[in-house]
C-alpha cells in the first residue's frame, strides 16, 4: 500500500493525523493578532492559551490541577474546527448545530488514529467540551479569557466590529469567576478598561422598553 | 501604574509577557504549510510540534520519557525567535551567531516573568537547547522531523527552493536516530521516498574531485 510507511500501521495512521491537523492553521477565528494585522488561526491560538494555562497555573483556586492534562486538551480542543469551522463566540444561531457538528469532526479525526489513542483524544475533547472537571473549567476559562485580552489592546477591533457589549463578554467570562478569583478580579478589571477607554460598549440601556 | 492590573505585581508580567509573545505568529519559518498556501509561522509550528511529541511518544526508544516536560518545553522552545529570528536550519552563517541572539532574547523574554517563572523557564529552554537529557533529545527529534513531513507532503518545495541535498536532510535528523528506531527507520524511508519521486536531491557526485 503506497500511503503505508514502515510497514508500521499505528505509525502510519498516526502520521495521517498529524498531516491532517496541518489544517487547523488555516482555521481563522474573529480575535486579531496583537499587532492587528491579520486574524489568529486556530492553530496559533491553541498553542498561546497552552502557554497560558502553564503561565497563570497559580491563580487557579485549586492547587491541585493536573497541569499535564490541562495542556493536552488545550491543545486539542479545538482540532474539531477543521471540519465544523470556528464559531464565533457570540454566534447564537451557529451554536444551534455546533455540538453535531463538532461530534463528527471528532469522529472523523480521532477515528485517523488507532485505537487506543482515539479512545484517549475523544475523552480528552469530551472532558474539556463537558466542562465538569476542575482541569476543563480551568482551560475554558483561559480559552474565553484569551481573545479579551486580546481585544483590550487592540482597541477592542473585533468588539466593535461585530457589536457586542459589556454583559455579552461578561457571560461569555463566566467560566473564569469559577476557576480563579484573581483572574476573575483581572477580568473585571480589563472589562472595565475597556468600557472607560471606549473600546467596548456598555450595555444599550432598557433597549427593549 | 497605569500598566498594573489588579495591584498584582506577579500577575501584571506575567499579563505582559502573554501579550509580547504574541509576536512569535509572525516570525516565518522555510517550511510550507501543507496546503502550500503560505509559509508556516512559529507559533503554529510549536502547537504542531507538541502534538507531534504527544501522538508519537509510544515510538520513542526510552518508554520512560516525561511528557509533560517535553510538551512544556516545545511550547516555548522557539519563543526566542520573537527577538533572534527564525534562523534556518541550513543556513551556516546565521548559526554563527545563533546562540549569542537566543541568550539575550531568552533575557529579555523569561525576564518579564516573576523570578521563580523566569528561572523555570530559563531552564527548560536551556534544556532544549543543550539536548543532553532523553526528553530534550526526543523533543529535538520531532521538532527536526516536523518540517521534513511538511517538505514530504508539499512536493519538497522549501528543500527545492533552498537547494537542499539528501545529505543535509539526514545530517539535521540525526537525533531523530538517537530517539526512537522506529522514527528513525520512518526518516529514511520519507528521504528516500522524496529522492525516488524527485522532490529531494541526492548529492553531487564527487563534487569535490
Amino acid at each position: 500500500m503506497a500511503n503505508q510507511w514502515i510497514d508500521n500501521e499505528r505509525l502510519t495512521g498516526q502520521i495521517s493525523f498529524l498531516v491532517e491537523i496541518d489544517k487547523l492553521k488555516n482555521v481563522l477565528r474573529k480575535t486579531f493578532l496583537m499587532d492587528k494585522s491579520r486574524l489568529e488561526n486556530t492553530a496559533e491560538h491553541s498553542w498561546h492559551v497552552s502557554l497560558m494555562a502553564v503561565v497563570l497555573l497559580e491563580h487557579a483556586n485549586d492547587p491541585e490541577l493536573d497541569l499535564h492534562r490541562i495542556i493536552r486538551m488545550l491543545l486539542l480542543h479545538d482540532l474539531v474546527e477543521i471540519d465544523a469551522g470556528d464559531t464565533f463566540a457570540y454566534d447564537t444561531q451557529g451554536y444551534l448545530d455546533k455540538e453535531e457538528r463538532e461530534q463528527a469532526a471528532a469522529d472523523r479525526l480521532f477515528g485517523m488514529l488507532p485505537e487506543d489513542q482515539r479512545e484517549e483524544w475523544m475523552s480528552l475533547w469530551r472532558e474539556f467540551e463537558d466542562g465538569l472537571t476542575e482541569e476543563a473549567k480551568y482551560a475554558a476559562a483561559l480559552d474565553r479569557l484569551q481573545p479579551v485580552i486580546h481585544n483590550h489592546y487592540t482597541g477592542g477591533v473585533s468588539w466593535l466590529k461585530n457589536g457586542i457589549v459589556k454583559s455579552q463578554v461578561l457571560k461569555r467570562l463566566d467560566p473564569v469567576r469559577e476557576a480563579s478569583d484573581t483572574l476573575w478580579k483581572f477580568t473585571q478589571e480589563i472589562v472595565q478598561r475597556s468600557i472607560d477607554q471606549g473600546i467596548l460598549l456598555d450595555d444599550p440601556i432598557a433597549k427593549e422598553v
